[in-house]
């Protein structure tokens, strides 16, 4: 399994200290939506830059990527379970970023290449609201705006704003595109469990596939020349 | 599963005459690389651009992408499953594309909507190489220069010159990625057979779901503004 593979290649990093570093998330603090307590946490704030993606484009797009009602509702499913457990997925992520220099740098100052405790800290928060967000698959005008906002976040756009930081300038369009798979992959040991069918299990991963992919492609749209997304 | 919701669509499209419109490769003719009989294929071209990604920016995405010897290896024992029935797999493609108008609009007029058969038919001839090519995984210079071009061919840049056709002028980013989901679920179950066990099935759709992600990230670098890819 490519899983166990990417955890004996986790077991062996030497960055674990990133861990501990950005473990500032207590498991009983889930927020809802929308919550105002996440520093920085944007879905549904009044004040966002309107998305350049339609609710017309939006449901063009999950046609080709062939989201649709059953995908949500696996979604939806799915909370049950990770929320308990966005702690350990996050322990997982972080360890991978923490492992591959190559994406460690958009957390770290580009001259002196020191990753940014503060900042892994501030950013791990919301990517566990994140998970949460994904997993209740509203996909409004507010999470469109949202998503955008995130877009920028990882593009020069807006990157580093949000929290004060002095890292890297830019997450690189290849990096955060090619996240996809390592991300998805080591979600599936979490929609795993007892009283969870296998058939489930692949119902409620493929939803995932699919959402976060379309998510990332969201995201690349400030990276793009004007027309060509 | 997704894959038979996926064929259940397909077999009610009514695009059914862009597949014997574009039907026009035989199975008996499977060129090898860099085979310069196939009308406008680029593969070991001298001419060629060279690819701004270098072999250790290549390196560095498979790293992320978690793509490694095993899965080089399991591309290329998928090749004797794939090779027999690249028609066949061309004609769920195809289907999957015609049965989607924000799809087949970048095979068509931009005016007229009309989409061009012998544009089709041209890109199919390549896009079966490219199956062939795509579990060869010879990812070398070459190669990465060729999927330059291929990028550059959905882009502005070079969209339509190599056919002379006259469709859209571009094939939008956002739908050249959520392909990646589309494509690789329905290559499934072509790597499955008699004698292929789960397992191994497993490892080939692995290796295809990272090297298509890897080779559409690769073909988004003309989409992106300068110094964000």
């Amino acid at each position: 399994m490519q899983t166990t593979a990417l955890l004996a290649v986790l077991a062996g990093i030497t960055c674990l200290t990133l861990i501990s570093l950005a473990h500032g998330r207590g498991q009983n603090a889930a927020p809802q939506r929308g919550d105002a307590t996440i520093p920085g946490y944007s879905l549904g704030r009044p004040d966002l830059m309107r998305s350049p993606v339609s609710l017309e484009d939006l449901a063009q797009l999950e046609e080709v990527l062939l989201f649709g009602e059953e995908d949500r509702a696996a979604l939806r499913r799915s909370r049950a379970l990770l929320e308990p457990r966005v702690d350990e997925i996050l322990d997982v992520w972080y360890g991978f970023v923490g492992s591959k220099p190559q994406l460690l740098a958009s957390f770290s100052h580009p001259e002196t290449g020191a990753p940014d405790a503060a900042y892994l800290d501030a950013v791990r928060l919301r990517f566990g609201q994140w998970i949460l967000d994904t997993a209740d698959a509203r996909h409004d005008q507010a999470w469109l705006d949202h998503s955008h906002e995130l877009g920028r976040r990882h593009h020069t756009s807006a990157k580093n704003r949000t929290d004060g930081a002095e890292a890297a300038a830019i997450v690189p369009l290849r990096y955060l595109l090619a996240l996809n798979y390592p991300i998805s992959a080591t979600l599936r040991p979490f929609l795993e469990g007892e009283g969870i069918s296998a058939e489930e299990t692949e119902r409620m991963h493929r939803a995932w596939i699919k959402s976060v992919l379309l998510q990332t492609i969201l995201w690349s749209e400030p990276y793009t020349q004007q027309g060509t997304f």
